[in-house]
């Protein structure tokens, strides 16, 4: 089994018993519903299941103690599956402890108090957590204000308006209560409900992780979270994510749920917010940019904004496109709303492909001559032939989506042409706008005919953005299963040992010249006659019969800055110009180099991501990559990291025209970049002491890829076992 | 009087008759209400001014003639003042002509069959211009679906729904009828109703920019569009554009009316949308960016998507703020939402500026010890206190702007608190989310105490950052009134006339020159003798003691590229082969010039947009503006471009941190800057014969900036006109 595999056995279990309790105990309840044990005595007992209520004190309907209230659940024919405490933060250990003796396997802690107030709070927290991870319980929050899932009519949520967000398909992973319950209200609001809403909180046992990895776990098992009458089951996922305490974790998860269910992800923390967000969530520990980047890797599709999230999530629930490049057709009934659209999804990278001869044929047949029948397909007004005119399109062998978007009128019918028409495979969603009344009755039509529905013109687009993305995203994922075959034409026969530092550009370029990565010829010259001889034997290799020569010193990490890097060195009377430059940096051996053929320059590397461990960096050199940070990134897990992902690398990047021939310099060849970044992943997952390896520039010529330069960073604790053994 | 007044007296005429008309008629009215003569029958006779109805058949209640549908319409006490037009495109202009023969003012034509169709259906279009054109009609459409002024009761839209958009503060002026109706739909769902929506269509006669003119003209008169009891009048403007049939026309009124009201513009055709949009809009004439940045220039907030232009446009009616550069409070009680509003803030370029001491005390006063009390303050639910809380915030000087986010909840009643809040002088924006219920109830409560309400983080951020980037709009465009003050610091005694071509690169400097702007010393030599004694002469002067020799010859454009350019000659030897390389290229002089010190390459220009008329653009050099089109650009028209908006000009720019002192090199002087481009745009403004002036690159160094090369462009007339001078 491997490491992946193991890990998320462990992780999906121990949920069910938050999720779908058989019986509830509140410790703490009390009879006023404007303190929080009266508000959740009022929202747990709602539903169905049996609770017992604890009160010490003893307050009306309440026991004293938690085995008392946990026995009461049984006689009712319950199980205490679910304890919710509703006491000071002092309290939660004891009556934690008492809750497992009573039988209790997961517990919901909303009030502060504990890590994030001082001292006295982080040994509460302790001591909390001594009694979960002892006795197995599981754990959601501190913090929070709680969760639901509608469809079990169970809604452990202080917020008493949470009574009336109604079962839907749509599972809200959020970091806090606060933004689980905005986000549920909003998908209330539009007549979508959801599956489970979950507000995460300080996440101290049950992560965004643990949930999805449940979720997933419960797909794999053919139920919903709570499979009911009401509840079929999520169908898609919203996950708020606001710091990431376990990368990989997330990304195994992340990988594991959208398989079976499409995950639509906003990240926070673009921006640095200091206190506040410190304040808030701990840390946003990561790079935002890294942070997005790995999660698309993993198969999530990636939004801008909270409302995106949900038109996102809403659009997937209803209609998942098959795995691959999928091509979107636009039906529109009026031209200016059908421009934004288009303009947005050719903004998302999204294709509108050329509709086929035999598409628009039949377009033509359908249509009056003065309707626009490429694509977009401007019909006008919808009349009774608009079913068939979405069929058409649908049918195009190019389609995989269509769009269809009017104006919601008492004369237009648009939900059920589309639900009457025959779209083969292809999905549908509409789009519209309309007064409130039209609006609502369309999207309910629609929604009961199971098609996708968006508000707006910006939302269609993010909704057909959303099925596109995450088509591609599962493809890029699953379209080759082996998990290393992303190194299949570039692993070395052995991947080398990296051997303590320090490592000077002459070794580190050995290096990789073992991992099957061209370097120019060179060699390592210790006096002028050395230096001249390797001009002779070099010169004629480099380009216009001339040379680099530069300073051999690990310890000088900006050889250009200080002057230690002469190029197109051609004769005797340059080399001592260049030399005699060197020699006033110190005494250091010089490196004499072919100087390589012109090109785009490439900054590429491996190195551990402080969160998620290792990854791959790719971009383009020069102010590129330090003025605009346009670096593309990915997870080098080999059980996530696909040759398609390699391949596709380029793509993250702003400047990718660069990589493209730009200018009459050559094109970058994808094929052998994704060469050099699986080699770089193989070499860092081998050598757990590597930190980093990055070869800047790579230059890429007309000949292929060259590493010009290359700088190899280990761990202090490799450099320090080996500085011993080298005193030994 | 300047060109700009007289134009604007000129333009403001003329659609009082459209919107505000005291009698309708309404030619080709059919009892058939599926017909569009029958739909606006309808529509208009529901309001309250007097209707005739022509039929050329003499259908029931129709009369054969416009006259005597207009003669009704005196009888009733009204005034034929709009007419509208329901008759094919082949029969409009003798209607028109008859209309105008009966006293109408303004037209409107929602059908096609013009000029999109066709020849035929030009010449129709061709025959009903003239008749306007001789007549001084003024025309709406064709090819909309009208436009509504729901405060007055007048609704001339084929769409039946149209009816129940109710009156409200937002003016949308949309490009097409299809969009005017989503939006206004939209604004009629979100509780906010219209002031006044149109459908611009084919634009033939009446414009986006008449239209902006007329609201303009209208507050500037003290009367909204037409002011009733349920109509105060527009507050903002909802401008959506595809495309812009006369740049300067437009942004003047865009300057005119946002003094006076906010103008919010979302523009249509980022991406190359090919055959659609040709069909829809005849042509998206000039590049997207320049569009974008004139309009911002023009005092307009731009935004991407159709609902932020909503949102803002809302936000704008209700809450606008000075001019200036305006802070943002934000007061949560939810952490998780509030963090979101923080980072949307930021990646707007929003600041949420640390509270004063007065402040956070008496925000220590009023809220509990674990409470976030500095920028976002994160109260909690929200209690008694928060009124207080809200005004202390508010009170700080650092503050223009609050925006106040919280679930709303039966137990909170946060317009109320903010409406009963001590604001002073300050702005306060309501964020919320909950139910439908909950959500409707306390819009419409905020909206009734007159506060902006936004739904959502992201809506709330969208609303606070339009209110910032109104006011710095306001402040650029007014901060000096004189229009020609930005030419003040650097405006040439004499700005010099620009001869006919060919310009070679010393005579371009030599221009240079004369507007003020640095040149290195230099010299045209057209003999090896001359060119050594350029050399013994000038690189005493260069950096390094060095010169740099080039071909010159106007013909040549790209001197680098075929070899014109030898940098860091510094002896006779050196001299010999960069002369003996040039002296490949042909027998032209060749230019020595003293070498310039190192620094930050920069592009600035001056040229004449097809569309929008002189502008000056500035860039990075290289990539910057190579592969990423990273180019800043303004309006050079005196009467638009003032001083604060050169000075801002980098801002513009994703790659200004390479402006401001970018690893170690000097940081450019942003004063001297806007001198280089004030002084481009006078010479630009001086010279209708130029086409374009480009100095490329200017470099900033340590000493300022220097200009390296230049290149100037006269329009082929010019040319000619001058050659046929020289030869007689």
């Amino acid at each position: 089994m491997t490491a992946l595999a193991s890990r998320q056995v462990v992780r999906s279990t121990g949920l069910d018993a938050l999720f779908a309790p058989r019986g509830v105990v509140v410790v703490g309840a009390s009879g006023d519903p404007t303190k929080l044990g009266g508000a959740m005595a009022v929202a747990l007992s709602a539903g169905e299941r049996p609770v017992g209520l604890v009160n010490a004190r003893g307050a009306a309907g309440t026991r004293t103690t938690v085995a008392e209230a946990a026995a009461d659940v049984i006689d009712a024919g319950g199980v205490p599956d679910l304890a919710v405490l509703c006491v000071p933060a002092a309290a939660c250990a004891d009556a934690a402890a008492a809750c497992a003796e009573a039988g209790v396997s997961a517990l919901l802690v909303c009030s502060g108090g504990f890590g994030e107030s001082g001292p006295e709070g982080a040994e509460h927290e302790r001591r909390l957590l001594e009694v979960v991870r002892s006795t197995g319980l599981r754990l959601l929050g501190p913090n929070t204000s709680g969760y639901f899932v509608p469809g079990a009519r169970l809604r452990a949520s202080f917020v008493p308006d949470a009574a009336q967000v109604l079962p839907g398909h749509v599972a809200v992973v959020a970091a806090s209560g606060g933004l689980n319950h905005a986000l549920s209200f909003a998908l209330q609001r539009s007549g979508e409900g959801v599956a489970l809403g979950v507000g995460i909180g300080a996440g101290v046992d049950v992560t965004a992780a643990d949930v999805l990895d449940h979720l997933a776990a419960t797909a794999e098992s053919g139920h919903g979270p709570v499979r009911t009458e009401a509840s079929p089951g999520a169908r898609s996922v919203a996950l708020h994510l606001e710091t990431v305490p376990d990368g990989p974790a997330l990304l195994y998860a992340v990988h594991r749920v959208s398989r079976h269910l499409p995950v639509v992800a906003l990240v926070v923390g673009e921006n640095d917010i200091g206190g506040f967000a410190a304040s808030h969530t701990g840390a946003l520990a990561t790079s935002w940019r890294t942070t997005r980047a790995l999660l698309r890797q993993a198969g999530a599709v990636v939004v801008d904004r909270e409302d995106d999230l949900l038109t996102a999530a809403s659009a997937l629930a209803r209609g998942r496109l098959r795995p691959g490049d999928a091509g979107v057709g636009l039906v529109t009934a009026q031209a200016g709303p059908g421009l934004l659209v288009a303009d947005a999804l050719h903004r998302a990278g999204v294709s509108l492909p050329e509709l086929s001869p035999t598409t628009r044929e039949r377009l033509g047949e359908l249509l009056p001559p003065m309707t626009y029948q490429a694509n977009p397909v401007d019909t006008g007004r919808p009349g009774p032939q608009h079913r068939d005119v979405v069929a058409a399109v649908a049918a195009d062998p190019a389609i995989s989506a269509v769009g269809v978007y009017a104006l919601a009128e008492p004369v237009v019918d648009l939900p059920r042409a589309i639900a009457e028409a025959d779209l083969g495979g292809t999905v549908a969603v509409v789009g519209l706008d309309g007064t409130s009344g039209e609006v609502d009755r369309a999207r309910a039509a629609g929604h009961a005919a199971g098609l996708p529905v968006a508000v707006g013109p910006g939302a269609l687009a993010t909704a057909l953005t959303a099925l596109v993305h995450d088509a591609r995203a599962q493809a890029a994922l699953h379209r080759d299963e082996t998990p290393t075959a992303m190194l299949a034409a570039a692993e070395p026969a052995v991947v080398p040992v990296v051997e303590a530092g320090p490592w000077d550009e002459a070794r580190a370029k050995d290096l990789l010249g073992q991992l099957g990565i061209a370097t120019p010829p060179r060699r390592v010259c210790h006096s002028r006659s050395e230096a001249h001889a390797a001009l002779a034997d070099l010169a004629p290799l480099g380009d216009g019969g001339r040379v680099v020569v530069k300073v051999s010193d690990a310890a000088i990490l900006h050889k250009s800055d200080v002057g230690g890097v002469h190029v197109g060195v051609r004769d005797g009377a340059g080399l001592d110009v260049a030399l005699d430059a060197l020699a006033r940096l110190g005494d250091q051996p010089c490196l004499v180099e072919a100087m390589a053929a012109p090109g785009v320059d490439l900054v590429v590397g491996a190195r551990r991501d402080p969160v998620f461990g290792p990854v791959v960096v790719l971009g383009a050199g020069g102010i590129a990559t330090e003025v605009l940070a346009d670096v593309a990134i990915a997870a080098a897990d080999p059980a996530l990291l696909t040759r398609a992902q390699l391949l596709a690398l380029p793509d993250q990047l702003r400047t990718r025209a660069l990589l493209d021939g730009h200018r009459g310099a050559p094109a970058v060849d994808r094929e052998q970049l994704a060469d050099v970044l699986a080699a770089l992943a193989a070499l860092l997952a081998s050598n757990p002491a590597l930190e980093e390896v990055e070869v800047n520039p790579l230059r890429a010529t007309a000949d292929g890829l060259l590493a010009l330069d290359a700088v190899i960073v280990t761990t202090e604790a490799h450099r320090t076992t080996q500085t011993r053994e080298d005193r030994a």
